[in-house]
């Protein structure tokens, strides 16, 4: 087990009804709130007038700004952050997915700084933060309990992140509830987001023993695939949204990730560089790419992949297969097949990525490896993975 | 999956060499420390001058107290509040184990008020707290990352707890090279404790079905066990003492509880009383408790305890046994032949504690139960509990 720090001061209140609490946690950390929400829909089931009314009852004062796209815009961050500027506000209030939630992390900072929020994504970290309280509507990015946050910037096609102890909510309201009327395709791609958070640590780390860390991982990958079976049975089963809320949390709070050393993320800084440039949802940017990847790696120093995926198939994919290699194999088949019973595409293909796009895709990767620590990541290397995530015929 | 509140803004700084930093930790919480240690062996490896360097390194002021014993007592508590409002400290240094910790977490909130820290633990919260920053020295109890306290009152021979959010640590420095001098007794002891943290939400959750918990606790469990199989075989095996360190840790900090209900903690409760009274080691008291009491519950009430333990002794302790009546007995027995192995007591005449002194520890804790929420354990139902837990001829 590695080295590490731990520190996550986020508070969750997780249940039903907790929405009703957002008032009185609004009022504990300020007077006037920038209420920060998606592309309509946090209107539209009558979510944003409870939170409103709920803020009046509390006496917190408040400005809405919707908007929000997935794949959240600097051009909508800017925006955000001259109203909070203009407006005074001293809090912020996230109700919204990964999305609404990594932007407000961005408005926190620049309602602060005089210069451009974009500027903490090319890395120059915020040193001040407004608090940040998150209503969370979609359970996926686990951004509800981190300081990670994401901008694409439309301009310039660049799609980066930024991670900063400040920019953790204070408080983050679980009411699993809200996703019951989340649609397939958004479900199954939470699925797949959480699922890849998972993998990242498990395939990557540097560690050739970290038991504890593993053990985590697998179970929330079972408890993960028991929710995602019963969701594709009845998306308005409630109980699986329940424990897929905390699950999909849990696998991206710093949990896993501690102990099992710095590893590098090179699946996010694919998919970035792919949703950066064709717009494609990120839980299915990261379906199309990860097994493609994983068979790559396993013919290029792939002796550790090979013993983790022959475990994880072994543990969580019901696979016996004895010999690792075969059960490692076994294991991304398995995985290209759960992910198309989820309805996510398996490869760049089924994602209805034109090949001619992927020139494009891998000199972004190829130009963001170096930030991310991943200097192997040479457009050579990357060419030889994105054929690896093409359909074989 | 039941509703929650989770929060737990405790730092960790795991690793090789941390303790170095604690002087620069401390200097961000205050001025002058009092550093609370146990009965002598934190002096003579060196550790607390070690840690007294770093602190006048720091230009941290600090005053030290040694003499916290296993089982802390009342009367040293009342002499460490006395000193630190003597000396005016801002904040205290637990450097030790779990009774250290404790034992401060009382001195942080005794050391702002007027009255007698006991009545913390009869039910009168403290409303402040000094900051509390721990050096951990033995791996057991999860009180460097937890809010809770247990005190023992000589007098009254009354072990009692409290919990409280103001309690936990600010930070917490885990070296576990310093736990590879920590006897064989200890190591199994704290092998138990952080064992009998994990049973009792498996065991008592209400919930029919919180697998994402369940999973977290047998993932913990097999880690536990694999790091207890090491260190049996060599108590210097840093590997397993750095698991093993986390994992006890991870198991009382509120990751295993959250979502599983507000669990019942009866083996803590009797435990308590068996050691208010007799000072057994509080992990040899756990083990010579818990077989009884899962052969008690099974026959009474005992249908989810049986699903839990036929789980249990499947996923963790190699049984295959199919029906789960046979498999719940069948995994109470492997319990038993772990305990002998890590040379614990597995019952009541193997910690070397008097059948005559049951009547008195049973009235305890027939007394205690009520506060603990726990009506149903009268003295009638804790005689036959106790009679469970003696060795069978």
């Amino acid at each position: 087990m590695q080295d590490f720090v731990f520190h996550n001061p986020t508070r969750i209140i997780f249940g039903d009804g907790v929405v009703d609490q957002v008032g009185e946690q609004c009022a504990r950390f300020g007077k006037k709130a920038l209420i920060l929400a998606g592309q309509g829909s946090a209107r539209r089931c009558g979510l944003l007038d409870r939170v409103e009314q709920r803020l009046s009852d509390a006496g917190v004062d408040y400005v809405t700004l919707e908007g929000v796209q997935p794949n959240p815009r600097l051009s909508h961050a800017r925006e955000a952050v001259a109203l909070a500027k203009r407006e005074g506000v001293d809090l912020l209030l996230a109700v919204g997915g990964g999305s609404v939630i990594d932007e407000a992390k961005a408005v926190c900072s620049g309602a602060l700084v005089d210069h451009d929020v974009w500027e903490f994504y090319k890395g120059r970290l915020p040193e001040r933060s407004l608090p940040l309280l998150t209503v969370l509507t979609l359970a996926a990015t686990g951004s509800e309990m981190n300081g990670g946050s994401i901008l694409s910037n439309a301009e310039t096609k660049e799609k980066l992140p930024f991670r900063n102890p400040l920019s953790f909510p204070r408080v983050s309201i679980l009411e699993p509830a809200l996703t019951l009327s989340v649609s397939h395709w958004q479900t199954s791609c939470g699925i797949s987001d959480a699922f890849a958070h998972l993998m990242e640590v498990y395939c990557n780390s540097p560690d050739p023993r970290p038991l504890l860390q593993l053990e985590l991982i697998e179970g929330l990958v079972r408890t993960i695939r028991d929710c995602a079976e019963r969701l594709m049975q009845n998306l308005r089963d409630l109980d699986a949204r329940r424990e897929f809320m905390w699950a999909a949390t849990l696998a991206l709070n710093g949990l896993t990730a501690a102990g099992s050393g710095a590893t590098p993320w090179p699946l996010h800084m694919m998919e970035h560089a792919l949703s950066g440039i064709t717009d494609v949802s990120h839980g299915a940017g990261l379906s199309a790419l990860y097994p493609g990847w994983m068979r790559w790696r396993l013919q290029n120093n792939g002796e550790r992949l090979e013993q983790r995926l022959a475990r994880l198939g072994r543990n969580c994919f019901c696979i016996t297969e004895s010999n690792d290699a075969l059960a490692a194999l076994r294991c991304i088949t398995e995985i290209e097949d759960w992910y198309r019973i989820l309805g996510v595409p398996a490869n760049l293909d089924e994602a209805g990525i034109p090949r001619e796009q992927d020139t494009e895709v891998i000199q972004a990767a190829a130009r963001d490896a170096v930030d991310w620590g991943l200097k192997e990541y040479s457009a050579q290397v990357l060419t030889a993975i994105f054929a690896a995530a093409r359909a074989s015929e």
